[in-house]
């Protein structure tokens, strides 16, 4: 199979190696992530953004391709028991695919919003390993060890640490192809780093000793580039388009809405077209995982647009206005004292009480942050001709201001007909 | 209202000119567009196209919004009553967003595989004029005369014939942003022409009299150039994306599906999750347009899937495969002449009748053709310093040699377990 | 080695077989190429186009690293004797990187317009064999059949004849560089084609019997459009860039002034500056290798400099407005008879006459034509799954209507005052 | 006029306002940046790096007519006396297109080895007032208190504050365009901020009376990652090219072999070929402009090539070496105090004596260093929503975190046969 990928171009899955992408690729649950947009209600905000979690699936398979082309041209110096076997390969090429199999809708507000839903790496390991899933029946048709290997990979676990930082690390294939994939989606130039240049730059530190295990390593000055771009280009992904203020405020209504039709249902009201998934995890029940796997997009927005009848009026309501989309307004909150935001939502809260509206439903305070480096996490280091290892934060002007800086956005979110008074009330 | 775009880049819709766009961008019916694809199941061979028709829409406006600024650069020799009005301008834009607003889920399927089912131009113009519509409304509220210009528009009828031609020709606005939007998306890079040198070689022909419509026209060789580009980027695409043999399989899978379910429902079979469009349809009633608008990619999806349980077995069976992608096979017929084409079709449907397969489901015969250049249809002509006037294909080399002729691709669609038979049977 | 390139990104030199381009790219012979822009004088009409023929000439090595790696991936069923060796590859990078290192100055200028003067690729040829040269030492080095073998190759003629094809043929390494370089350097977006897929589309055409030589094909209805579209290119980057009338004037003028410096030369009368190069080859006398190699695009208009105060009217007079850009003016003849063409060239000539101008240095005919395509001179060949093999002009609806045709682009080219009597005398 | 260029597309000049910079592109003062590339040796580093100063100026003079555009749209709150009129706009077209014509060539080399020498800047100055360039001329020809004017804005000098910061300062246009182009020619892909969101982000901050002068603004957060992007965009090639080692190492060559030459002649040697200006710029007298002029790149490597066979050892040796490309090797030195640098370097002149090399030509300490960002000498501000006026460093996370720090690059230069004595002595 040869794929045309609008981010990478060609993309061959045609070695003997990497067939076990191809049939995986036939999974229902694999197919499902068609349904299931890579950055959620981000399209409103900016109206390309409709690619689905399936063609980063793909495109997340053919950069771990790439890393493992990659690794063996560099893994000559490591002892035979830490370089990357076939087994390894088609571990790592699986884990890639699969990495977010389990995935619930409009990105991560599921499992945020209803008390004990499960974290979606849970829903990932379940379908890699429920003998139900055909994503589990495929793996298992290669071999016993697969399945559970994956689900370890697939956790950031792996009896090569290398491989595990991967998958889950300061720059792992999720991230190498979210970024660049987002970046072309929306249109905003800030997310193309350089991959051709931070594969090559990749090496393998050398070993402190010969049973250590083997860490990545990028190649001197040269290498330390690719990863200060890699790092800025997500940072300026997470303060264009992660952060911003319309997905950001959609996001709390769904949130809202959910916890809305959870409390609900848990208190016994029936409401329309609620998806079994859902009725399940409002009563407190384990959610079956069939059931969760009808859980996509469109389910979920084909309920919220049955809500928009319910007889709970604030239910109804949200619901109609997210489904018209006259979004919640946002104020930036410049303070970084926890105790200026909370009494900031608090002004706020009371003035939508004083306007006869419910403050849990129609207002609240969203942090938005990250860390867009530390090397603290992550055993990457940066290698130099004689054989000298340094951190990357070390050597590198850019990084060693960043290390361990975290951004934040605060922002109050409120219905539109507060804005007035809650700006006026904030002096803002 | 500034978007970002990953084909055009910035589009701005800040004058107060263009502000109908982003009202009209508001409008129920518009927002519909985000739930159908553009390239319906073409995402099945090309995994990055997942783009809407909404997005496709804003950016036919966007183009259209530039194309009235090149016109308004160059309109000054034609008489008043030729010149590009405010009230123009916002026809012409309302009509490029709203050009197939009333398209139907899938592509063309629904309208093709449905016996009495509108063509969607009818129902662009439904929408546009029908008093319920938020469409018709938030034109009205912008003047009387707006929504039947704007439906005239559409369907490639304007007093200003180069507007109509503008939104219905042969470099119109339309074809300008799916060509770029579809390469982008699908990773062809064949279909990237230049629009910014389209756009400024743009002018008008010199007036034969002064009752005379002005007709739009090319700069010189130089402008030839860029109707060149185009129509081969729109040949490109044809041969790669809109012919490709997976999507071309897929769509006719589909529309024996939709066929088959109308014959049932008509029939009096009953069948679960019947659209009421698709119900009415099939029972020869007229189609309201509330049910027309429930219909999206989701909703027909959400039918096919409940009718992999149908007790027709034909219905069941085609649905099934269509989920699980196990799409059906093509054999490419290079014999030109229709009969030959015929012979084959025939020997198809006997090996599937002997294999028990209902031959109208299971084989079929797929023509697709089109014609890159003509200029017979279009008065766009090519204009040089002193004055002259040719028509493009007879100063073009290339658009010498394509002038009127037609590309076609016959191929027959069959069940993947006719394969063998069929190729040996037809020698290839 | 590893290169950053604009136009192929990262371009390694890296393995034991490609070291052979690393040393000769220490050639000082080679090195003279960063002295002979790419386009010649096409950058006084794209300024941007001020690349080099040493640029090219690493792009063009690099094209065949992949090409070789490409052939190496389908060669299996080859017999030995018709396989890829690295003796073959390294004749192979090096016929690339050298394919033109005999070029002169200033594009074709000085072999058209100095009687007696060698063409170009027999200069290559002399620098590749001639032992003075460090390319010929760098070669023997290596082997002594390498230096000849590499001769050959840069002629088009190897016993392996699709290596021979490769390096001068229908889609040779030297063109796939040069349309995306130029492309890329003029701005000028036409020239990009898929060189990715075209490489993957290669293969071998089944061997007709075991003695045969093997012969490239491009893989089915896929593969032909990577063609079509490289021949497409290669047209448009004719049509608006190697065609370009302020280009073709400016190298007209230098001819006509080459050939009056040489015409003087030969008559006895003394110049400035003339490079020792042009005096011989103006004397009729053989060209010495070391005079040769010292013409660069600089010497060249370093000449031309001095020979503004010549004292032949006719030689001052062209060599100031060239440097001072006055360019002379074209105008395109679109009758194609040759007849029409040659009255129209008399007619200038004659008001040249009347207006007291030498009518062989103020006023010319110019044409340029290139036969985009055609399937005879290259075995290259479309081969469908069953084996079956076509002619792309067979296959490819636009080869098929592009095959054999000549564009022609005939001007006559003269002098600005000239202009406004010889448009009314052509009545256009 | 329209241009094609790769960087910015089309580039018009089409208006009777940037007439100016239609004319003054014919100068030949104008035209000898053709001859001058913008990248000195870069190219021996990245070999696309081949483009002029000519095709930067020209970039350079769009980008300011794209900014002026921009400028025209936000002015409305201005008093008028603060607004571009026509004459301010010609006069930053014209020092856009003229901000280094004085350059000299292989980047600043010339003015920095040579004691005496002008900065070029002066030569700029000189260029755009001395009555005898045809610069000065034309721009008489438009009024006569157009040149000086336009020869103030060229040092950062004008009546409008913003313009002179619009020409020197954080984000001008000078900048704008080289860091687009010489991240285009050299394949570096970081230079590629989004100069459509940054001009699209300026406005002018709200005056704080009436009669205070102009300062442009960004418009909010939005607007800040425009600035943002840009100051990493040069940074990255700061890192990246301009930092290069081989590049450095090889403009060190250069230094010293202008600095023994300027020596020879200065004591009285005589030298083949010397340059008019260098011959009196070596004598201390004053370089007559048309001295300067006639200096460009080729004729400073042409006086280096007659050089090799000059009688001083030294002079001989180093040009030879620069010629064959066997340039001096670097050592990166990570301490920062001065005093460690020093030392390393008196440890490499040492074992240079020992080896009988003079320390002086064959030894050097390098240091490359840049602050990416402060906002202490641009008034450029961040404007809120309600008028609220910040520094983009105290919005910006980024910034924040780079404001006022300095990069810098320490290497020790040296031939290459001291480079093991002195890695071993200085332990790396």
């Amino acid at each position: 199979v040869i794929l045309r990928d609008p981010v990478h171009g060609l993309i061959p899955f045609d070695t003997e190696e990497d067939q076990i992408v191809v049939r995986l690729l036939g999974a229902a649950e694999v197919q499902r992530l068609r349904r299931i947009r890579q950055l959620g209600v981000t399209s409103l905000a900016f109206p390309g953004a409709e690619h689905s979690r399936f063609v980063h699936a793909i495109g997340t398979a053919h950069v771990m391709k790439r890393l493992i082309e990659r690794l063996r041209r560099v893994q000559g110096d490591l002892p035979a028991w830490q370089r990357l076997t076939t087994e390894h390969a088609r571990e790592a090429l699986a884990a890639a695919l699969l990495h977010d199999v389990g995935h619930g809708p409009l990105s991560h507000l599921f499992e945020d919003a209803i008390a004990g839903a499960l974290p979606h790496e849970q829903w990932s390991t379940r379908i890699i390993l429920d003998g139900d899933s055909q994503v589990s029946r495929m793996l298992a048709a290669e071999g016993a060890e697969l399945a559970p290997r994956v689900a370890e990979l697939v956790l950031g676990r792996h009896q090569l640490a290398y491989l595990a930082h991967a998958v889950s690390g300061t720059v792992d294939v999720d991230r190498c192809d979210y970024l660049l994939r987002d970046a072309h989606a929306t249109g905003v130039p800030y997310g193309r780093y350089d991959l051709d240049w931070l594969l090559r730059s990749l090496r393998f530190a050398p070993l402190p000793d010969p049973d250590a295990g083997a860490t990545l390593a990028v190649d001197g000055a040269k290498g330390v580039v690719s990863i200060e771009a890699f790092v800025l280009a997500r940072l300026f992904m997470f303060q264009q388009v992660y952060f911003h203020k319309a997905a950001r405020a959609a996001e709390w209504m769904i949130r809202a809405i959910l916890s809305r039709a959870a409390a609900l249902l848990s208190d016994g009201t029936s409401l329309a077209d609620v998806p079994a998934a859902i009725a399940q995890a409002a009563a407190g029940r384990p959610v079956a995982l069939g059931d969760y796997l009808e859980l996509d997009d469109d389910v979920l927005w084909g309920a919220m647009h049955a809500w928009e009848s319910a007889a709970d009026p604030v239910l109804a309501d949200l619901t109609r206005r997210l489904r018209a989309r006259s979004l919640f307004k946002t104020l930036e909150l410049y303070e970084e004292a926890e105790s200026a935001r909370s009494r900031a939502l608090e002004t706020a809260r009371d003035i939508a009480r004083q306007q006869g509206l419910d403050p849990n439903a129609y207002v609240g305070l969203d942090i938005a942050s990250d860390t867009p480096f530390t090397d603290s996490d992550d055993p990457l280091a940066v290698v130099f001709p004689q054989g000298t290892t340094r951190k990357p934060g070390d050597v590198s002007f850019l990084l060693g201001r960043l290390r361990g800086e975290t951004v934040t956005r605060a922002r109050l979110i409120f219905a539109p007909e507060l804005r007035d008074r809650i700006r006026s009330a904030l002096g803002s």
